[in-house]
């Protein structure tokens, strides 16, 4: 098998299953039916479900009673390749390079989930069988929000029916360290509009006689922290869940230098953060307040000496254990209403939402992830947190009622979103073997 | 001569001499020329200007040893008509409707440079010569910033030497109130950028590790004012001359509730400006920083969950007696470097300027401006300042060495600038003996 899985993998990678463009409808949907006729061949029994938007491949072996059942998650389609004129090679045409497989999709997801694909081939082929009960869920929309998917988990909720969800779409900490990603933030949308006059005003006719909304929505966004980077709104820290010894010791021993990587990334001139945690600690474990947009007025070329009608910003919060997305978005209202400037009124509309996740790496699954992901690279696995959110982990939790493990393969440097994608073979093989080792410790 | 000025005010307003847009630039020449004429029509030696812009019309009567020189100013082009649909007649086809005439330009400037025309003819139809020397300058870039106008002042320096300059493009303080302005606020501009990451960031995947520039800028800015709306950069009112006794007094005995109408204009739930200042005291003899413009990261419909890489905001400070704009600019820059959040670069750019405005309106030319409009309206006139700029003032006394009266005859629903522009008769009537009566006056 080994000597033709390069040449399906560039076959798999040359779809440009872009699904947020309408106009890559029909390589999404035979991008899908080339998934499906892969897992039928390697002897599973697969169909492609439609959807209201791109389909969902689906397959499985044949379950038995009595041992465990393991939902494989993972998804096909894959982010636009713009701007194209920034890759080094055509992004849906594959090319090996000092073992990197270069094109768009490398990694992410298609280089991860074909190599859980890989994985039960091998098994297959060695043993005719799995160790465990196998469903495979590879949607094609996970890169425009995964609209579908809840629709279709309800739907078949029943034969969906599992014990634990493996996904391989997160990261490694470093190269040849296997991870364990056991926690994500949640996260809550607020946005704020303050104003005052009915229209702009001329600042010289009326400055100075009425609030300026922009300042007043200055003002009210400096509440939201103090000097030393905590947040000051009043209980927002309540339901917060401490670190636990074990984490920051764990966290502290990774092998990475997190504050001269996030220095590098970032491009920003020093790191700022809350007083008392570490780099690692303040985004994988602390919840924040961030502005991810903020108007008023004029904002062209040159100057305008306009007093503006109106200001406004949009917020994040990212969540953590055991925040509750509604009463953070009411004590940061109630904040706001406690601390308005006179002269202005304020409108404040809650946005998307979505729930933090963590679960136990030392429970019963979360072992059987670790001794599989030694067995795999011959290294113990990294316990790490993700800052981000990943919808679909909440929905496997609400809709089929289990955890998941998210066990990926993606290195820093793999560029998944971004121009000159890519995935080291080393990585797929690894995967391969993860994969067999991960569901033979699940077998138990 | 009273019979068919209104035919001829009609005429002028029929130009759309609208400087703005080049597609008028026929019309503003043909309206420069049909004024040259009609100041050649009533005795006086006219000529029209040419600029790199639009054309100066430069008039005077025969100039005489042993008596004062007074140049009057004003200007022939208009602000565009848009939006059209707003308007109850068309703006370039004046109407008569309750004592009002409704065309763009009614009022800025037509309406009040024409009254000064007729109190010219007027009185040369009586006394065959006017009782000092005269100068008229009519320019049509005033809605356009006046850039010709320095150096025709500059260039013409000599021939224009005078004691003292008539502007009537300001406003009354109420109908039937003759008001004279003594004062103008200047303005200086900074713009301000704060930057911390090279590029946007997923604010789940770095949120909480680096400064986000939107939350450092909100965070300065909410360090230009303390909670009762002083400003709070240190130094900024050292050279604030405090407003003199007299001028409280006569502002708080004007015949007008400037609170409520402030209300009503703006709009505004309340009204807020700096403690123990009233509103006009606030708006015509107080600094102020505004905040023109502000803006960072996405501001388009529903959340994107960036953490922006930039944040900026343009600010432009309203500046009285003795404020120096270059002092003041550097002054918030130190104020801003000292209040910098960490984890962030900050870049300040000085804008535009132009100078405060003061002048005695109890010197020998005040006071005949006094008597003047007191004779013309029957009325003591009412002795302000003004919120705004008006650069032309700064230029005469830079220029010309000589002061501004500024005898403005708009009311505050005249709506210049604004759709349904409007001048009423008894206005231009008032301005016709205002001419005559200031020139009688000032001749002494």
């Amino acid at each position: 098998m080994r000597d033709n899985y390069l040449e399906e993998y560039y076959s798999f990678l040359r779809f440009p299953s872009v699904s947020t463009d309408a106009k890559f409808a029909d390589k999404v949907r035979e991008c899908a039916a080339w998934v499906s006729q892969k897992l039928e061949k390697i002897g599973l029994e697969s169909k492609v479900v439609p959807t209201p938007g791109h389909p969902i491949v689906w397959a499985r072996n044949k379950h038995r009673n009595g041992r465990p059942t393991v939902l494989i998650y993972g998804h096909y389609d894959v982010q636009p390749p713009d701007p194209l004129e920034l890759w080094d090679s055509p992004p849906f045409e594959p090319v090996l390079k000092n073992g990197y497989v270069f094109a768009r999709g490398a990694t992410d997801n298609k280089g991860q989930i074909f190599s859980h694909i890989l994985g039960l081939q091998e098994t297959i082929e060695k043993n005719r069988d799995l160790p465990v009960n196998v469903d495979l869920v590879i949607e094609g929309e996970e890169e425009v929000g995964s609209q579908n998917l809840g629709k279709f988990l309800t739907d078949n909720r029943d034969a969906l029916k599992c014990d634990v969800v493996l996904v391989s779409d997160t990261g490694m900490i470093a190269r040849k360290t296997p991870t364990l990603s056991y926690g994500l933030r949640g996260v809550a949308a607020l946005e704020v509009k303050v104003t005052g006059p009915k229209i702009d005003l001329h600042s010289g006719i009326f400055g100075g006689a009425v609030t300026n909304p922009a300042t007043a929505l200055a003002r009210l966004l400096a509440t939201l922290h103090d000097q030393n980077g905590h947040i000051a709104v009043p209980g927002f820290y309540d339901d917060v869940v401490p670190l636990q010894d074990w984490e920051r010791e764990s966290w502290r021993k990774l092998p990475i230098d997190p504050d001269s990587e996030m220095l590098e990334e970032t491009g920003a001139p020093s790191l700022f953060g809350e007083a008392g945690f570490s780099t690692l600690e303040r985004i994988w474990a602390r919840p924040t307040a961030e502005i991810n947009g903020m108007g008023s007025g004029y904002q062209g070329p040159g100057t305008k000496t306009v007093l503006p009608s109106h200001a406004m910003a949009k917020l994040t919060f990212r969540l953590v254990p055991n925040q509750n997305g509604d009463a953070i978005i009411d004590l940061v209202k109630k904040h706001f209403q406690k601390n308005m400037p006179t002269g202005v009124t304020l409108e404040m509309t809650s946005g998307h939402s979505g729930p933090w996740y963590l679960t136990d790496p030392h429970n019963k699954f979360g072992q059987a992830a670790q001794r599989a992901l030694k067995k795999a690279f011959n290294k113990d696995a990294a316990l790490i947190r993700e800052g981000g959110s990943i919808p679909i982990v909440s929905d496997f939790r609400k809709i089929l009622g289990v955890e998941t493990l998210l066990i990926g393969l993606a290195l820093q440097d793999c560029r998944a979103h971004s121009p000159n994608e890519n995935f080291p073979l080393e990585n797929l093989e690894a995967g391969i073997r993860m994969n067999q080792a991960v569901l033979e410790e699940l077998a138990g």
